[in-house]
């Protein structure tokens, strides 16, 4: 610190992303990034953005990634909101929409960066503790608090909600904006964007990171009343203009467009997400019923650390988390089916030690 | 508006930037972008980045990118900050740093986005009217306010001051943080960098829109003290983990690293302002002595706007401002020769028929 510091920036506490690190030959399974590449359609794209136009200022509205992602979601251009990832959508839409004069609710287990926003943001929060199953319960968000932001799968257990409950929670909560944040929907769970047109309290973010293997490319949106998108873009155009340059507009308008390899790669990830399910099973593990592209899975001799340690020793990466409820447990991303072998192949020398909780 | 929206939202005045349209053939001089394109090597960087790597997360750290502009300013990479354009450095400057108990100063007369921030980040501030041929005086910011936000050149004027000014401003005022935004200093001002080492409250913040032609990728830059620096990563890392994408990183550094490219087009531009500037004499404009990539005129017979309309006619975009003492000023940013030759055609034209102010 030094006393040029901001009172802000003296009681921020900042999110602590996965590690990336540049090992060679790593089964990096920690961030939930993609086994496959992205489509080679979106590669082509922005390889053709390599060029003397990256001198101009890309469009400072995405036009042509709104209308795209409107096209392909049924609906208007004017319900699409896109960002610089769905990190920054959603810190614009915290500070659009659920900086409210009473708290903001989320569960006690979902995404971390929720209460660093809070605290960037000067957003009171209250958490609501998680069932007995590690899941969300819509009873516990009703007759209570301002704004609402759940993780659907929530994150990281990757437990879905169906569509029907989220119905009822923005029917019953109508008061106050609602924030679904859709990373990991494509891999299995139903999305609410059907919603947003009888529910002007609603937005769904979703992010080009997962399911569209764009994580260095840098490309989130989000989906909801025309009015809550005219917030969302008033705070990006009090901070930042032009957040996508013009590689990640071209690459993002390619991925959506792909959808035969969308379709492709989504499933071949559910495919291997369900035999690395069955293989934890057969090692002992509880794993979470995961809809998302990851699973969150405890076995009963060993904490999450000790999980990780090991795995790590066997150049397996894993992300364990630290509290109450989770520090039982490691989050898998669903990798290649030679990356899972590695993983399983390690969790099994590892448990065939001699090494008691 | 909407029931949902939060007060921030609603208080907001957002920034509103210089045009983009499609059209072709126009003359495009609103936006201060580069008449030639980015270095050949930045190209081929961001060419070779469309790979299926971009399945992975950037390096959140950006740490390639930090090293190489600090070997190129003789810094450390722990006094470099790099951020999604240095529109959102500034952004994150003034939630860090600039964001103190008394107010924050800045000229009358500058970048519009200053006071922008000011609203979505709850600062406090007084504008410091420029002098009578406007230029900042170093005086008027010295024992009052708090923290100091300066663009040098400053815009839209394009009027530069020494380092030797800024170094006294800088030891003066050394009880607060001053930001000094250089985004157009390589067409002729002299950077504070070296004033970094004696002065922990200076940060300096720079762009690769510019002189590095590449507004298109997203890339500025901030260098000062490691703990100011430190100051916006904690901002950075509550807001939004990878604000660089792996094309922006990559092409960023293939660009710093382009030394020849570089002193030859910002050559070809500051002699290109120079014919400009004899040209709108000749004219009968009084034009500000400039160091940026853009000029600032105005006709003792015609107001900005009505500059602005009739170059607009004649497909020439130029971009004028209201308020006070800018509105009889176009500001124009300094192309090719071609497309110099034709707005000097266009004004010419335009001179020539019977229209008073």
């Amino acid at each position: 610190m030094s006393r040029y510091w901001s009172e802000l920036a003296r009681g921020l506490s900042p999110y602590v992303p996965g590690e990336q690190p540049q090992i060679p030959g790593l089964v990096k399974l920690n961030t939930n990034e993609s086994p496959f590449g992205p489509s080679p359609q979106a590669i082509e794209a922005v390889r053709s953005a390599a060029a003397d136009t990256l001198r101009l200022y890309p469009d400072p509205q995405s036009t042509r990634l709104r209308e795209t992602l409107a096209d392909y979601h049924g609906v208007a251009p004017e319900q699409v909101f896109v960002g610089n990832g769905s990190d920054e959508v959603l810190a614009h839409a915290f500070a659009a929409l659920l900086k409210q004069p009473r708290p903001l609710l989320f569960p006690d287990v979902t995404y971390s960066f929720y209460p660093v926003y809070c605290r960037l943001l000067g957003v009171d929060h209250e958490t609501v503790p998680l069932d007995g199953e590690m899941r969300i319960r819509i009873d516990d968000y009703l007759g209570r608090g301002g704004a609402i932001v759940i993780a659907n799968p929530n994150a990281p257990t990757g437990v879905a909600l169906s569509r029907a409950q989220i119905e009822r929670l923005v029917s019953e909560r109508a008061d106050a904006p609602v924030v679904i944040d859709e990373a990991y929907v494509d891999f299995g769970a139903q999305t609410a964007i059907p919603l947003i047109r009888d529910h002007p309290n609603l937005l769904v973010v979703q992010t080009l990171s997962k399911s569209r293997a764009l994580a260095g490319l840098r490309v989130g949106y989000a989906i909801g009343d025309e009015a809550l998108i005219e917030a969302l873009t008033r705070v990006k155009d009090s901070f930042n203009s032009y957040p996508l340059g013009r590689p990640a507009q071209a690459g993002a308008v390619a991925a959506i467009q792909d959808e035969a390899y969308f379709q492709q790669t989504r499933s071949a990830i559910i495919t291997n997400r369900e035999r690395l399910t069955t293989a934890l099973a057969r090692l002992g593990f509880e794993v979470l019923p995961s809809s998302a592209n990851f699973v969150f899975a405890r076995h009963p001799r060993h904490t999450g650390q000790a999980l990780s340690a090991a795995l790590r020793e066997r150049a397996v990466l894993v992300r364990h988390f630290s509290g109450p409820r989770v520090s039982d447990f490691i989050r898998i991303t669903v990798g290649s089916e030679a990356e899972l072998d590695r993983l399983t192949g390690a969790l099994t020398a590892f448990l065939a030690s001699p090494s008691p909780k």
